[in-house]
């Protein structure tokens, strides 16, 4: 590998830069993003050493690996757009948070003879707020890197072993290579990422609705009666209400069914519990609960 | 204030020991706990002064102070034990999470001619995990420190001065004194307390149950599938999910139906989000939820 596009240098795409950089990559890293701020602030960090101008650019620059580090219906787009640059051997790879859709259309578009190879890909790792300017070498330092290799027996040698540099080059990160199939990382996300988000969405929601900043009537709730109130907890519980739009419309369009059957689990359970709330099924809930937590320690 | 004895001495009354000292209290601090462990790591910390022998000596003791510090229905049950203690001028107050109850029980009970004053209370500070081993005399520092005072016409003021002389006190710990109704109090609590950590216990529980330890089948859904997926968002999202089964059972208990109507209500917003996982109401739900996270800061 010589050279390295990275499309989306938020804090994803720019922290693979830095941590590209930090594992002793020699070559060159270009970088676009949409946003020329976050574009500057990658380049300015080091993260990439070259801003490239234009969309067109990117596809001109032929890499020998390509990054897609944007929201999932970006890394469609961008898949439509790579895919006619010839480059069997070439690898373009991403980062999205749900992987049927991508795996799909990697399947249609990559991997035959003269074209890249395309490997679906979600880094476990994050922070509670995006942006360039938090990017970090270490952030998938002991992280989990999920894959959802396309499998086409016709692969060839050159295809293959464009694969497993990049699992080499995550390791190098500190990360570890873990396999799925698409299906079930979009299910497992949605329980276990998917559903947490919505939640907590949810529960933003509610109560910026239930305590309004002015309250519209004398004596009705509003927000200073609950400032000081709910400390740690509450904080904790509605700190994924902060992110992005452009983010989570993306993963609830490309997978929108495994997350409506979580959220209908959580219904049933939520409602199962108030009707428990005064008999011993509080207890059991409670001590499953526990149960889940000492195992996760 | 020359003696005080405090009833409880896990996290918030051993805290509050230490915070006694912290501040200058010069006299005796006495201290019970149903746990004997607990009460010997709160006087090994210096939390008390002297152990107690039984629940008769907490009687006996006649403290100027007296602070219940236990879940709930204890403090109830210690409540009925005091009430026929004379001592017009002598405090009781407590740290219950639920303040109706207690209150109601209050009135008929004390601030009586002859009888001590009791003033309900509730410091909104805790910590991840409980037990006077992480007591602390900075726990209430900055925090709300709500009480939800017995209005009695006829009041001496030896039982005025009672109370002022314990806000005066919890303010030298650093808390911020706020005075609401007993019924305001529950309500409020259910909204930012009491429903998310009942969110909490429900996705923990459901998520045990979904991935167990073991997969009952070959290749079904099992623990070893979500390690190192969730990170920290499952991880907070779930944290209040470790919480004991004697304390909320206590707040279940005493404020079922405040409980019962925020579970109602996210239940409703859930299923909202759920059928508009593909609508613009998903942007509308979005931005409300950052909207609240923006004025929390």
């Amino acid at each position: 590998m010589k050279r390295i596009t990275i499309v989306g240098t938020g804090l994803i795409g720019a922290s693979i830069g830095l941590a590209l950089k930090a594992s002793g990559f020699a070559g060159t890293i270009l970088g676009w993003d949409a946003n020329a701020t976050e574009l500057a602030t990658a380049q300015q960090l080091g993260a990439i050493d070259e801003a490239l101008p234009s969309r067109e650019a990117v596809l001109a620059a032929q890499a020998d690996v390509t990054v897609l580090a944007t929201p999932v219906m970006a890394i469609l787009d961008w898949m439509e757009r790579l895919a006619p640059v010839p480059g069997e051997g070439r690898l373009v790879t991403d980062v999205g948070s749900t992987k049927r859709e991508i795996a799909h259309l990697a399947e249609k578009l990559f991997n035959a003879p003269g074209r890249a190879t395309f490997l679906p890909g979600h880094p476990m790792a994050g922070k509670e707020s995006g942006g360039a300017s938090l990017a970090d070498a270490t952030l998938f330092h002991n992280a989990t890197w999920i894959f959802t290799p396309i499998s086409t027996a016709a692969a060839t040698s050159a295809q293959n072993n464009a694969v497993q540099a990049w699992y080499g080059t995550v390791s190098s990160f500190g990360a570890q290579v873990r396999e799925l199939t698409p299906e079930r990382h979009d299910e497992i996300c949605a329980w276990v990422s998917h559903l947490p988000q919505m939640v907590s969405t949810a529960l933003a929601a509610l109560l910026a609705d239930e305590f309004p900043a002015a309250a519209p009537e004398p004596g009705s709730p509003h927000a200073a009666e609950i400032e000081g109130v709910g400390g740690r907890a509450l904080r904790e519980m509605t700190r994924l209400g902060a992110s992005p739009y452009s983010m989570w419309r993306d993963v609830a369009l490309t997978n929108t069914e495994p997350i409506a059957q979580a959220l209908a689990a959580l219904e049933q359970r939520l409602a199962h519990l108030r009707e428990n709330l005064r008999t011993p099924d509080l207890r059991e809930e409670i001590k499953t609960a526990n149960h889940f937590r000492d195992r996760s320690r």
